[in-house]
């Protein structure tokens, strides 16, 4: 892994919400950045961290943002890169602030997801979309950019589409999640609503999860990015889960397929230079299990510090050719984690000094 | 509702497991039946039904009931209508032989489901298939017959498409479910597999849901039984819920059809003489849902005493014409209530006595 | 049973909330009382109830409540009894003025619990303490007058050790809960509090629950009612239960007494005049369990439609004389139907018209 | 940390079961010892660790393990220390026979906990107990000996009494507990035993919780390790939590003691020797909060790799002096890690070479 001479200033917006402390905790020892400011609501700036965040890591809070002092929603951090969890309608205001004023901004949120000029990054997937970020400077004149890390469900999914894709060219995608309680955030979920339940709705995310994954697969064209040409619809569903979303899929490819060979190439993914070797990158994108009952969220979402991706139950389907089940840790992969993985390739692209 | 001169003496087999239970609740005040035999493992033959049961009714177990003394399978009871929740190993080797002897055997156990001249029945759905009966005495010499009731997940499927395949012809069924862990019986499945966590595999489930659902709403032609022609194919899941399985459906119809038409031939079958007004009948088949979010589970499972299947966000979708989402309650509707149900019908239709 | 010559009407204020859903449920086909009100926040004033109160009941909404207007909070019902479910502070203010307006007033909130001239009533323990109503209403100049029902896991407490305080006198009572998640009303506690944790802390409970227990138990006398002498401490927990508050108690007895005499008083309150035999009156007021492992809250606590109280587990205790395990339905016995019971004794004994 | 020049090669018997696999989890790349042998139920025997073994550790099963060849019990081992997760039983039967053998045996089975010459060891509580070792080596003329782990729940209770027992006395402690379902084992408790519900029994587990608690504070004496003289009773319950149990205590001190001077020993017994700074040693023994609502298990059974105790919630009790609230994480300290910290200290102390 590159060593860089210097670690980079990064902050942190919207640093007590759930995503925002996972950021918190995947900043603390990082071998690349080092958190600078801390961001949160009215109420909260000028308190100390730890007395403002109601932590709920299960690890403690890490010493040194525990006494850093919450700041003010500001244009002026003294950082070169900003994490953004805050919540969509103040990142839609904020965040164009920021990269006009010169910032790497690295959002969570969902406001710039669709824009066609904005990355909608996984760097295993579609690491050629920063190109877009030149795209964006000259249009809008800006001196920083915007990144964003897409919807915690479709990273779960697009990941493992990816080689398929490659390989063999996908026609459609059927997609049926399992959602954690934790993607809600918090206080999120009711009790009344999850324990003893299944809630089988969550709003507009059907329409996200099946829009972020093709955008996810597609191109740069003329006008930004494409959506892949595919046909895709999901059905999502919240769960009784703390963390981890199942994603289960019917999938129909152009060039036909069998079991063997979609592990293969999913197996070929894991070897190739997909794998770009960051700080925060998995020792293997894709966890295979080739046992049925597999992947499981309590088991499997934290493999390789929740970065990987667990696939198994690859069979053939009998209305499209492959049917198979997906696992994501949902604030760490789909979340903050995501997001720090695309900062790291920012550096390692030269696309921050 | 009919009233019966003289109850008929009904008997249970498995009196002691989960559906068994649900048996003698169901049968405590029946206005048709009157509990008369029941029957358990060797080991519990002799005893009370209430030492041996470890009763797990949320009511308390039937005064009656808990007093009878449990008879050894056997080939002799004191009844005319047989319930068998037997496991269906043993189902296989004993319902024969009560069949033949003269019984009326309403099983719902899995062993002759799939049995040409075997009725995989629901009465609002295929009444018609009673037909078989006659072909079983005559090819089989038996002076009784089977009568089967489908697995819990198929029939909460089953029932909502059924009106849909009247109306508009179904080409597609693309299921996913998530159920519910009384489905698994008593032990069943251990807590550490299903809290804070999703079991995405049921052996042999995805292929009996799939191929039950085509059952039911198949023909009976000159062989027996025929399933639809429909291509279906089903994901199960175990989530952490007692009771109440959930479907999410993906369905391609031959006749297009809208969403509010689709809702209309759902309300429109709760009013025909598909309801037949049975002591177990619900006062509506199908409670459909317009709001977003529902059916939930825990809100809807036990709707008309478990006996309704809840039907809800029925949309369009982008790969097939409409998804929708139902449930039922799988140890009432989709286990013993099923199967008094079916009881009831053939009283109904005088072929029992 | 009574019957009356004419029903009550009654009224339920804060009627949308997880216990005025309650009301609303329990009064639906009550024989003594018929709905004629119900209120609700300001924002819902003037629109149906149905489309307002986001029902969660797992029976449907009651069709008349369905289409009842909702009123706005206010001093004038088209009612006798009023059912209050409102929050504390606000109960505070508005209770007083409906007492003075001459209504009888039957409250489960706390505001009042601990006024020495307002009955903290349940039928079994303390009908005797409906005196304080002559001095509510001399002290205060009310036409009406204010009754409450206590808290939810002091109900379920308090009941059993009725029988053994008058049998044996209680000198210290150690009280542990479980509590169930419906006791916070909706929406709650968020569900990454509850899911798959314990939460040990519930504000300000501890204190309640003892002090309740020792008010229930206690006299009246010349200054109003007098808390038991004993001494009580309670640890309350939350748990990642619907319904339901278990409670493990170390109860000391002025008269030594072994499991046997424990467990034969208890019976014995069952059979006798503390059974007041209302329309809500369970068949038993006390479910006694000789058998290790019992009471549970999701097999128990409906017992009676959650009106009665279980108990298990009496034995002998190294640190004070006897142990025992205690189970409520804390949004049926423990609120909405205590205060219903409550309302129903106010009739048997003439208070109300 | 003291370096060792060559790791200690140990066996783990009873590899596969849910201890047994912490176990493995913990030795993988353990400074002073290398796992050299596993032992596995006959059926296992012969096979590949990683075949047999149904892995349910969030983490992958350890390259090494996996690929070893389980063993068949026996009496020899290419070992020097034997950690026995084997069924109490199976403990009782063959490990005399491994002590006799010479091996050092560290037991997480229950059956020789009672045993007055074999040490029940904490090493921040009794690490003088190891002075048994001699006693049992010279009345049964072992060349090894027996040391075992304490039940779990008692392990999170007497580590955080220590200190208050030395600073104040103790006289009483009553003991609730909600204690996880990996308590349990795999299969374990079924989980319709659990979800959505509160097991108010654990066979055996009051007196066990209870004996332990008094014995690892107790004394060594003419005839062998003897209980605390405290009166102590316990209360416990499986409630739906997967790892971490939570105990509440109401404790009566000789020396009156306020809150504060309760924290304060809590916090200096962090600071001394008691902490022995061995490889699985917690950074802190104790982590106090003093805020509500703490410990949970969800949020804290953790910290420092589940092997430190959380303590919070320490107030002034109306019938004792003091009530605590303490969790524990029960697979790890509580049992696998526990023991391994037994074996560390024995290393330590010179008892294994």
């Amino acid at each position: 892994m590159q060593q860089l001479e210097k670690k980079i200033p990064v902050a942190v917006l919207g640093a007590a919400g759930t995503v925002g402390q996972r950021f918190v905790e995947l900043l603390a020892d990082h071998p690349w950045f080092t958190l600078t400011a801390l961001s949160g609501s009215e109420r909260s700036a000028g308190e100390r961290y730890a007395d403002t965040c109601n932590w709920k890591g299960e690890a403690s809070i890490p010493a040194e943002a525990a006494e850093m002092v919450v700041q003010p929603l500001g244009n002026t951090y003294d950082a070169e890169i900003i994490f953004s969890a805050l919540p969509s309608e103040v990142a839609k205001e904020i965040e164009p602030d920021l990269a006009a004023a010169g910032y790497a901004v690295c959002s969570n949120a969902s406001a710039y997801r669709d824009v066609p000029d904005v990355p909608l990054l996984i760097p295993e997937i579609n690491p050629g979309h920063l190109v877009l970020i030149d795209y964006q400077r000259e249009r809008r004149g800006w001196k920083g950019f915007i990144v964003t890390s897409p919807n915690c469900a479709a990273t779960g999914i697009a990941l493992p589409l990816k080689p398929l894709d490659d390989a063999f060219g996908l026609e459609k995608t059927y997609i049926f999640t399992m959602q954690a309680i934790s993607g809600a955030g918090y206080p999120g979920i009711p009790a009344l609503d999850i324990v003893n339940n299944v809630y089988p709705y969550i709003g507009g995310e059907d329409e996200k999860v099946a829009r972020e994954t093709r955008l996810l697969l597609g191109k740069v064209g003329a006008e930004g990015k494409e959506p892949h040409p595919m046909a895709a619809t999901a059905q999502v569903n919240r769960v009784n889960v703390i963390d981890g979303h199942t994603a289960r899929l019917g999938i129909e490819l152009r060039d036909k397929a069998g079991v063997d060979e979609v592990y293969a190439v999913m197996e070929a993914f894991n070897q190739t230079e997909a794998n770009l070797r960051l700080p925060s990158s998995p020792a293997k994108i894709l966890h295979l299990f080739r046992e049925n009952g597999r992947p499981q969220p309590r088991l499997d979402s934290r493999r390789d510090k929740g970065m990987a991706i667990s696939v198994g139950q690859v069979r053939p389907c009998d209305i499209f050719d492959i049917q198979m089940t997906t696992l994501v840790h949902n604030t760490m992969r789909g979340a903050a984690g995501g997001a720090i993985l695309n900062a790291e390739l920012l550096v390692a692209k030269g696309l921050v000094a």
